[in-house]
């Protein structure tokens, strides 16, 4: 699978989510993943992209079709549940910036 | 040095780019190094956060005063000829978007 989100012709939104771990799991690699397979199945979310180096700053941006969605989606009830916890345990720090997309391109034109 | 950027109040902007990086340097690590430093020192730079996985997946946002700083850079030199070397060699595959921050908040509150 593609780790890069088929996002449409712009406008559309993105939340660009960039934390810090603090160390250990306490059970956050399991929910992670159930967060992203649930944010995906979202209506309104046309996907995300996310990476963590070994130090553990990780970027997760996630792109919607408007604000309403990503409003949605941080009232879902385990996704509440989820941010409660990251707040308490799984990030020493994060920045979360909400943006409309502009313009976008790919490349490399001929590759990939 | 804090991996955070340090940004004001929005709006401003950022260039998210997500990119798969071929196998081997090719002189990639010297340049990526250089090319953040001199974008750091551009008129209009706020900063960035940067991050890429084990497997060569990285995401890059730098925010930007305005979209005209964000035209400037793309235009500088050096950075045109690795503009060019990330097409021929760097990168399999990427994705580049322009965007308006519109909202931010860091937390945890009282913590990192």
């Amino acid at each position: 699978m593609s780790r890069f989100a088929r996002t449409p012709e712009p406008p559309y939104y993105a939340v660009i989510f960039t934390a810090q771990r603090t160390d250990g799991d306490h059970g956050y690699g399991a929910m992670a993943e159930k967060m992203m397979e649930m944010a995906l199945e979202q209506p309104g979310c046309l996907g995300a992209e996310s990476t963590r180096d070994a130090d553990g700053l990780g970027i997760t941006v996630s792109y919607w079709t408007d604000e309403a969605s990503i409003a949605a989606w941080k009232a879902v009830a385990e996704h509440l549940a989820a941010q409660r916890l990251g707040r308490e345990r799984w990030y020493s720090h994060y920045e979360m910036r909400i943006a409309r997309i502009e313009r976008a391109y790919s490349g490399p034109q001929g590759r990939g």
